[in-house]
């Protein structure tokens, strides 16, 4: 199974005056999550785009389960849930110091050409990769 | 029924190097679109901090239908959908310039006292306020 | 001489755990300010970057007067101080909603051929845009 | 002397459609730049506000000499210039991978009551470690 762990810490400017991290950056931690998951398995993200490709988020579902404060150490687990034409599904689960689990998401991305913006399969040499991955 | 128009153009510093306004930002734009619908309907947000009371989101789901870029101006729709003990569910419309729909969305909120974290009951004269625009 | 007014409203995800609006927001907020400057005065930043012309900042001196509050709507004066070569000097005076000054600030920018990365003289509609207003 | 070193990866989510790294973020990064090089010397910025401080910025400078790109490492060397009575400057520089300088800032900071918003002298305790670290 493909799974990554990212470590975040929350810096003061992702915070609001709630004294959360505020909601809309976990779809940037989750972003950097799954690249960095990508780099691991060796397709940086930066050379898909080279080939004229890009992978926009289509979906995004989250869970939140309990707040995240300024300079904790976030954990993220990143697991691919599903491989098929242009689109892959990420699963994450984000966990505190403490290991509680504070959040859940599930994020769809499509590959797209970028000079045309028509989705388009993910190139052969991906699939395979990931494919490969998620049976082992 | 409550609805409410928000009108957000899109700045440059919530592009990314896709050439696209970065994913992340509906949530933002969101949080903006449901607090000014509050305003209009005489409850300021910044009002109901000061009762003590928090109102974070708890669930989102987002369907990105098409791009948004720099410098368009965003139409929202924000629907309140749902009022019930601590809960608010919202949905929201999004609409480019020329009219298609790029993006849609559902987001909860639950009321929180702010000084225990823990889930209360919206007060009574929030709670009747929503409920009575729902029905009229 | 040229001058633009741009009124901004903090939103709640521009704010820290400070309970302010985050220092680093007057970056984006001028960003907005001197595009809207433009865009009044008939050039557009899109239609620049459509020539393959992109203006990055050199320099940015900001000084941090009162802070700014959520839901605060911030009104930003834009005057283009001056103009030669590649270079545009901004200076920008953020005023709250009592009216007091609450930040300035001097940003320079400076045209780029976008595909070489390499300084290049304005456009010459452009200087003489900005030259003959800041002399009216 | 007081330095510290702090590796920042550029996010996906901090790039701008010029391709660059957006330039706001640069305040966030020196902001976590000096509140790591404040954790390793002891004082976490976390207890300070406990203490019912806070340290805003005042005053930002930032030179911008090279573009940061998405997936950079960049390495930030941060020192502390000055302290005295309420303020302290630090004084930023940024390094990509390849030891190019892309930029550099001095940013001052004041210690101000959270309660009241008045300037106050640091605590003596921090006065005393920064200083001393100063001179040696």
């Amino acid at each position: 199974m493909v799974t990554g762990k990212t470590h975040i810490r929350v810096s003061y400017s992702d915070t609001d005056q709630m004294g959360f991290m505020h909601h809309s950056n976990y779809l940037k931690y989750y972003e950097t999550a799954r690249w960095e998951l990508f780099r691991n398995i060796g397709i940086p993200y930066n050379s898909i785009e080279k080939e004229g490709i890009i992978l926009p988020v289509t979906e995004a579902s989250v869970k939140y389960i309990k707040p995240a404060y300024y300079d904790q150490e976030i954990v993220i687990e990143t697991r691919i849930k599903f491989v098929k034409g242009p689109r892959i599904i990420f699963y994450f689960l984000a966990t505190n110091e403490n290991g509680d689990t504070i959040n859940e998401a599930q994020i769809t991305v499509a590959s797209v050409k970028k000079s045309t913006g028509k989705p388009l399969m993910m190139p052969k040499i991906i699939l395979n990769k990931l494919t490969g991955l998620m049976n082992s």
